[in-house]
């Protein structure tokens, strides 16, 4: 199997580095034979090349079995409003050129973190929450621009009934396979893309009687997020709503810091945090690097299919909050100060 | 002064009524000269006119010097997609009537309800947040269709300078009255309307330097407002993104239930509860009615610059949570179920 590995900007490379170790570790274990390769994205590659994600980095990807990817950003451009090329340019051609239409986020608490998080611990027991957004359409990829001589900017939010389809599909198997309930989250009183996102969940839900369908809102969803995690099994959403609930979710798993995601579509996979490239704490060793670890073992299991290396990624996390070592983003007032350890250890 | 009420639908009748009783009182103590009106809205206007927002109605709004309004919204349209006339329409064409552009959503919790959240009391204590919400733009109210016979369906985003020039204003202005700390929501990496968004800010900052503005992402946001509520004060954003996260920051006052808005432009000013209809609850006297007392308190304030009368109704809602009394969305396992009131008791 060939790795390709792009730790992209900012705690990008620190954390993909943690990753590559525990690849090599399962390799020597489990007596694969993975090879690897490096590119670039993001910031990183524009200052390189100009390009935020340049042909060779986009061949390498497709010519790979699954990416480890770190993240994109820098502040530079989001105080440059006029910028003309931007880092997320990358991320987003990534996505759309390997047709990475589902990613799947999955939320879950390390009973070990149960108090790190801000929520208490009595509402978050037991959550566990699979996320399918949609990636590769929405607000994201329509048409944008200026008008009335630049005094007027414009997005344009599109779904087509296939697209919806096939992102719905992928979230109704995996609820399945779970507590067979599948939250769809719109804003279907407002938008007309909703109304189509609706329609086609609602055609796709006469497939699977098995499955019980629940529609909310966006904004609704956002409140019974944080009021009541555990009502939640596997929720499906378009990419800009995604987005901000994934993020938001990521405070039931404790920290950002703890949380892998999965990008597939038709071809090579792509593994990464949730978080960004932080470039406050970037270069200081003090980056949580266990998102990047639990996105190789979503890597294993979902592109290379290997599912008992996999667990024993996740149990070698488990082993590590268990024993008491946490980074800073994970520690609380009861941490001992001498259990918080950075990046390379905790690694 | 002549204040009109429009209930709406759902649970919209029931808090509206309460809220009136309270005018009467504040009329009756302050000796002031309310009269009052009554309008139809959204299903019950549907029902009555087949029209969401009858021109009868939008004629008294515009004739009265305040608008109290209940909510919009009908679970029979939510799961008919292809619905052609729905509740929402009427408060949508509301606000552009009216010209509504500033929606306030001030989440501030009240002492009492420390434990009635899902969040840890330490993360909330002293969390006093004010939400400016543009109401008027956005892609609420670009254009929308269908197009590939039907299969693709669009929204369009929507931001001229004039739009974010106005709204930042306001919130730059209420930042200078409160901790001088203003942070503006967008996904500036990403959307050309927020870029726009941005710059407009940036440009608005030059003439408030007294006022620390700071740039954040939505998801970031959705994610920190949980983390760490206490690090904001004065926020604003753009339509979409202020319905979810508002809705999301109703979780920091313990409760839906506890949230009023004001919605402000250049003539009447409409006030409501953040919270919808709740069909679940209707007709069944159980909801909170504290979100329409408090959106009473913001309309004497706002509307008719009647400070001391706004006062006197939130140390009312500040008395009855003190005594006890809870409705059963605030209650939590310490309360004594006796103290359990209803939307009329409470009231
Ligand atoms: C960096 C940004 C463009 C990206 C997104 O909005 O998709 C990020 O927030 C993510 O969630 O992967
Ligand atoms: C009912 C709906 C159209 C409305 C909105 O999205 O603005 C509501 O959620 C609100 O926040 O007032």
């Amino acid at each position: 199997k060939h790795i390709l590995i792009v730790p992209g900007d900012g705690i990008g490379q620190e954390v993909t580095e943690v990753g590559k170790k525990v690849l090599e570790k399962i390799a020597a274990k489990f007596g694969h034979d993975f090879t690897y390769d490096e590119a670039l994205i993001g910031h990183v590659a524009i200052e390189a090349t100009g390009d935020a994600l340049p042909a060779e980095t986009l061949e390498k990807m497709k010519a790979s079995d699954a990416v480890l990817f770190g993240a994109v950003g820098h502040p530079k451009y989001d105080n440059d409003p006029s910028a003309k090329v931007r880092p997320e340019q990358g991320l987003l051609k990534m996505r759309k050129e390997l047709g990475l239409y589902a990613n799947l986020r999955p939320i879950k608490l390390f009973d070990e973190l149960l108090s790190a998080s801000s929520i208490k611990p009595e509402i978050l027991k037991g959550a566990d929450i699979l996320f399918f957004r949609e990636l590769t359409g929405d607000i994201y990829f329509g048409e944008k621009g200026r008008k009335n001589n630049g005094d007027t900017a414009y997005d344009v939010a599109e779904y087509s009934r296939y697209e919806v389809e096939r992102i719905g599909r992928k979230a109704f198997e995996a609820a399945r396979t779970r507590k067979k309930h599948l939250v769809s989250v719109d804003k279907a009183n407002v938008l007309e893309s909703s109304r189509l996102w609706r329609e086609e969940i609602q055609k796709l839900a006469l497939e699977y009687p098995d499955v019980t369908v629940e529609y909310q809102f966006v904004d609704a969803t956002a409140m019974l997020l944080i009021k009541d995690p555990k009502r939640f099994d596997v929720v499906v959403t378009a990419n800009l709503f995604g987005d901000i609930l994934t993020d938001e979710a990521s405070q039931i798993a404790g920290s950002m810091g703890m949380l892998a995601s999965a990008s597939i579509g038709d071809g090579t996979g792509v593994y990464e945090p949730i978080h960004g490239s932080a470039h406050d704490i970037t270069g200081k060793g003090l980056a949580n690097p266990m998102a990047s670890v639990l996105s190789v073992a979503l890597l294993l299991d979902i592109s290379f299919g290997m599912k008992a290396e996999s667990e024993v990624v996740i149990n070698a996390v488990d082993q590590v909050l268990k024993k008491g070592f946490r980074t800073g983003d994970i520690a609380d007032e009861t941490t001992d100060k001498s259990m918080i350890l950075g990046t390379d250890a905790i690694g």
